[in-house]
């Protein structure tokens, strides 16, 4: 990018007041271990690659048409995998994509947001763009949040479950009881790991109005190059959500997205078999870690938090990229002195061990 | 779709403003000849297909990896391809979700919106998503307008060119005077459609800072199934998409899209035979329906808009839907007695020929 100042002449002036969402790097050398996006270090199930092969047959040609506006194939899967109807669900270019036309359609102008204190630093950045008024649920010292804990002036609660950093979840009966007894907030539960371990609320949807849960193929499914999310909610919230996405972009899931979605959800063996990997890697490394000096929080998740008693964040990020090791380190004062590790193979995991005793013991 | 009532009780209240764009059918049975959304008939340069096997060597696993944030790849090679530097460029799913970009970053809060009367209908979906005002800027009774019956009150000016519906293109030094007249308006121009035989603008971008320049691979490229598409401006221009887009959807192009887009710019023999091909076939067709009584807007894109002395649009289109030919007819009073004809192979223009004189003649 050239140094040049901008000219802002053109811009919608609301644009200054936008605080853009920063991804961890995507390295272009293949010879990092990747442990800052939580990524599959898996791969998807080989299933996605026949399908998108059956796509491509005759040279691509199918490509010359749109993809279904409505997903409908897709739907149809999704909907007999988790046993909902199809209006029930809304699919969108990664859960990205489907919590900002939830922003859009369900919670702009219509009050204050709380999300916890901690969490996916994607929703502020959203908050921003819609102009909604966010409040923060505190953390407890043990990095749990409490439902209960909400201002009474909140319109809608929006969560990571697992929560995006700490890897800490919710029961169901916790959200369950919260949506009972607040029938005037709509709560959106991000389960974008919840496959590594909690407990879905997809199952509530059928008799709370009040939830909305995003998921996405990126995690558990191993397939965030794909882009491909979903929501699961009432009818009336998903139509919402399409008002807007029809509005916005007709056709945001590709023909070879909604394809590898499709493979994806058909291989449960695959899926199983990855999952336990996952888990299994997770608990070694969590047991490794404490044995040299880490604290390291309960995770449900694909990833873990992570702190040492006598070596600050800042330092353990620097000294493991130096060794071509990337984690995740953030600038928040509440986590600086931890860092973010995405559960790689077992092979990886040994390796950062490895590099971690290199300059801690 | 169930009948059940909605509740809008969580709804962004400003949702009961919208118009959401309804986009041509895609049937699902492939007997049918479609000539409704103006693909291309022929399919993208095989190097597409071979340039995504290529990423899903290894079992796929490299679609494990989220795709790269700015799609950097990619815009290497459109800025090579189009002579532009790579911080003029922005990438999306899609040229429609681009134009949402536009729309949110360079046209929200920024005043009055001149569209043509008769254009793509998805900008008037945009406008009430974004709450922008428009002004219509009157048709000739040729179908073709002038940049200069502008309304005074307009901060900007979007158009496709060819114009969407119409086929019609302005020349390039048309465009030029406008944006030397009037260096405070903005003016997009959708060039979804130039390859078949328009002038593009793309050049212009780099002595005024008041145009911006909207591109899809959905079209002359063939590969309307992968969502693809990106917007040319100075970089204080794309600078502004890209905080919108950062604070939206972070990764909107998906791994194998981003490999699609650059297989396919660099076969330059194929997009030139392939473009060829559809312009002979537009000039066979026109020919051939004037004949039988059509009149037939001259046209530089991949479709024509067509109305015939004696029998009217509607039952043009039913009578081709009879027979399993679709194409588009609008429900806009001014072009009811027309249908838009999307430039299939020649066998399809036959089929069509035939199909017509049978009811026609």
């Amino acid at each position: 990018m050239t140094k040049q100042r901008l000219s802002k002449k053109f811009w919608n002036p609301y644009l200054n007041k936008l605080s853009p969402y920063t991804p961890g790097e995507q390295p272009t050398m293949s010879n990092y271990i990747k442990l800052n996006t939580n990524e599959n270090p898996l791969g998807p199930s080989t299933h996605v690659k026949n399908a998108i092969l059956k796509v491509l047959k005759t040279n691509g040609t199918e490509l010359r048409l749109y993809p279904e506006p409505e997903s409908q194939s897709l739907k149809k899967v999704i909907s007999q995998h988790y046993k909902v109807n199809n209006n029930q669900i809304f699919v969108g270019n990664g859960s990205d994509e489907v919590l900002a036309f939830c922003f859009q359609a369900l919670l702009a102008n219509r009050g204050n947001l709380a999300i916890p204190e901690i969490t996916y630093s994607f929703y502020p950045s959203l908050a921003k763009l819609f102009a909604i008024n966010i409040n923060l649920i505190k953390l407890s010292n043990d990095f749990s949040f409490n439902l209960n804990n909400l201002n009474s002036n909140v319109s809608s609660v929006l969560f990571a479950n697992p929560n995006a950093t700490t890897g800490i979840s919710l029961n169901k009966i916790q959200i369950q009881q919260f949506l009972t007894k607040n029938p005037q907030i709509l709560v959106i539960v991000d389960e974008a790991y919840v496959d590594f371990g909690a407990q879905s609320c997809i199952s509530l949807i059928k008799k709370y109005k009040n939830i909305l849960i995003t998921r996405t193929f990126s995690k558990s499914r191993g397939l965030a190059g794909m882009r491909l999310g979903f929501a699961v909610g009432n009818h009336d919230l998903i139509h919402a959500l399409n008002l807007v996405k029809n509005s916005f972009n007709t056709y945001p899931v590709d023909k070879l997205a909604s394809a590898a979605g499709i493979a994806s959800l058909k291989d449960k063996k695959w899926f199983d078999s990855n999952k336990q990997k996952i888990i299994r890697n997770r608990e070694f490394l969590t047991r490794k870690l404490k044995t040299i000096g880490f604290e390291v929080l309960p995770s449900q998740a694909n990833f873990i938090l992570a702190s040492h008693l006598k070596v600050s964040g800042t330092k353990i990020f620097s000294e493991l990229k130096k060794n071509k090791i990337i984690v995740r380190h953030f600038n928040n004062p509440k986590i600086k002195n931890w860092v973010r590790i995405s559960i790689g193979t077992k092979v990886q995991c040994e390796k950062l061990l490895k590099v971690l005793k290199s300059f801690i013991i």
